[in-house]
């Protein structure tokens, strides 16, 4: 089914996004201000389903690459949003024909209505992670073989790079170094698939599913109910924690937003500690580990239900902390392996959203 | 005039290649042995001089981009040497009709030999330069406004990539931080320019002049003269210096192999110090500045007139220590700001090959 996006709809589409990108994907605010730009300059975008893609489809995912803590301070022009599609296009010799979000998350849902609006190109309903991830290898298209490259990147003094590299973790490494060299933001545009592949490849519904999560927060606001008990329903999620922020640590190292944050509970309570690398990656409290990447860690503020992404962090904040499941195909071994604990260099055992440590999976011969 | 290059004048022109490299560009006896394999491989090279090429010719520098100390230990595969050609014909649409070297020195004269062999192309009888320096932006086609990009790199690993950058600065940059990434030595191709503009901006005879200077050298051996006065004649230099390395400093920091030598004379003589960045840029002993870039400053074994890279340099070599007059073209006052001494972080006006300071340039109004 295809449906047709307005800038009416910018603000429920950023603010959903923002809840699934568990604290990452950049800031919201920011990626609206463009996307309703883009759609006032050059009219509405055409979402189309997966399931109406044609096979022979060119898809390009199209976002942002670099720290949210930078992102927010340098906003991109929207001729630096369809630069790195054009030149990716003409280095495939082949036009584009659709659009598609790599990820889930305050600026990486909006920055792609930017393009598809700029660029007069359909958007997918469908983005490659179902949630955010800190890393451009780590999307679900990497499991199904597709390659990360060629993948074209540019900044807003109008440099442009095109990588062709010999797999996706190279892609990350080659173009992360550039896009902190060139300021620790770039817009980039890669993974290009057919249609028969996005369709199983990508996770289909995303920005529908958006667009409700932020719809339902406004309304349970005008209506007077929890906000945060609506998102945490249509997640199928759970409130594990609420509290206040007493203390967040941050730093801006290799290209990403890295730190802790530390929330405490009225009464005898352990606080909980939550640690990201742009999103939220664990959730624990003393020897409790609430939940782990790959399933979500959301924190939303206590009175409005507003997701707060890791760069929006502040001292005071009254909080309430949500984990939801992820796309089940992150479960697998393989997925863990490149988006677990462990590669994140934790000690620790994948936790799902219900605090249950992952089933180990049992290796042959093991 | 063009002429037959092949395997049997490699050892010369590598030689002459690494005495006017002033100590950078690489180990000649790497890249002798890539161009010696491509040419047995691919068969004898011809070198064109400037007043042959065609004004429509479609010309390419070829080199390696890294640190020297690297490049010894990581030879490259003629597969990963035109790949950067290929990619970068591919990206300009149009067949590539010669290669031309960016610089003179040990590696990067040879490297494009075996480029053009495997490509079955003509090499320009000229480089970028008419000596090496450290960072890819200081060749003087940048002063005939000659862009770096677009530029390709490639690694042995087979990962490509393709810069369209706002200005020769921004090349180095990205290209750099890619190169540390990749692992410190990456092949290059860049500079696209006609044959009309190669004529102007390039240094021509570059590739005769080295074998000149090479066959001249092995020739004093053979007949019990000096060689090394023999290239001071060559050159128009002077010799200014022997004695014994008594330290070397190095580091490979940044992509860059820097550091300084001390070398010390007999009798009651204060030692020399050489302060280099993959290049010799300064040579002074106490209050006495000999020379510093952009004029040449080289370093010779004592006996056998040998040219000795700034990686190459150990305890206890006995040298003679030369200088030597660079392209008048980097005298400019645009020159000296790309490549004098300030441009390298050191507080002393540039020096000419005789020891004399070079002429403060009057700016308009000063």
């Amino acid at each position: 089914m295809s449906w047709t996006l307005t800038a009416d709809a910018i603000g429920d589409l950023a603010r959903g996004a923002a809840v699934l990108g568990t604290g990452g994907g950049g800031d919201p605010y920011i990626g609206s201000l463009l996307a309703r730009q883009a759609l006032a300059e050059h009219g509405p975008v055409t979402v189309v389903g997966l399931d109406e893609v044609p096979d022979d489809a060119l898809v390009l995912t199209v976002a942002m690459m670099g720290a949210p803590t930078v992102m927010v301070e340098k906003l991109p022009s929207l001729d630096e949003v369809v630069a790195p599609v054009h030149a990716l296009g003409t280095y495939l010799g082949r036009p584009v024909t659709h659009v598609a979000c790599a990820e889930i998350g305050g600026v990486n849902s909006t920055i792609p209505v930017a393009a598809a609006a700029a660029l007069g190109l359909p958007l997918l309903d469908a983005d490659g992670m179902g949630r955010a991830f800190p890393e451009l290898q780590m999307v679900l298209p990497t499991l199904y073989g597709v390659t990360a490259s060629p993948l074209a990147f540019s900044d807003e003094k109008g440099n442009v790079g095109v990588l062709q590299t010999v797999d996706n973790h190279w892609t990350e490494r080659i173009a992360r170094v550039a896009c902190v060299e060139m300021g620790c933001s770039v817009m980039i545009s890669g993974f290009p698939m057919s249609g028969a592949v996005a369709r199983d490849a990508l996770v289909g519904g995303s920005l529908s599913h958006s667009l409700a999560i932020g719809s339902g927060i406004a309304e349970a606001r005008l209506a007077k109910t929890d906000p945060v008990a609506a998102t945490v329903e249509r997640l199928a999620g759970r409130e594990f924690f609420s509290g206040k922020v007493v203390d967040v640590e941050r730093a801006t190292t290799t290209g990403f937003a890295r730190g802790r944050a530390r929330i405490e509970a009225a009464g005898d309570v352990a606080a909980l500690e939550l640690s990201f690398q742009n999103e939220h990656l664990i959730a624990q409290s003393g020897d409790v580990t609430f939940a782990t990447t790959p399933d979500l860690i959301i924190v939303l503020d206590a009175e409005s239900g507003e997701p707060i992404t890791t760069e929006g962090l502040r001292y005071g904040q009254r909080v309430r902390v949500v984990a939801a499941p992820s796309d089940p195909r992150w479960h697998t071994a393989e997925a863990l392996a490149m988006v677990g604990p462990a590669y994140f260099g934790y000690d620790l055992p994948s936790h799902r959203f219900d605090g249950t440590p992952e089933r180990q999976l049992v290796e042959a011969g093991a």
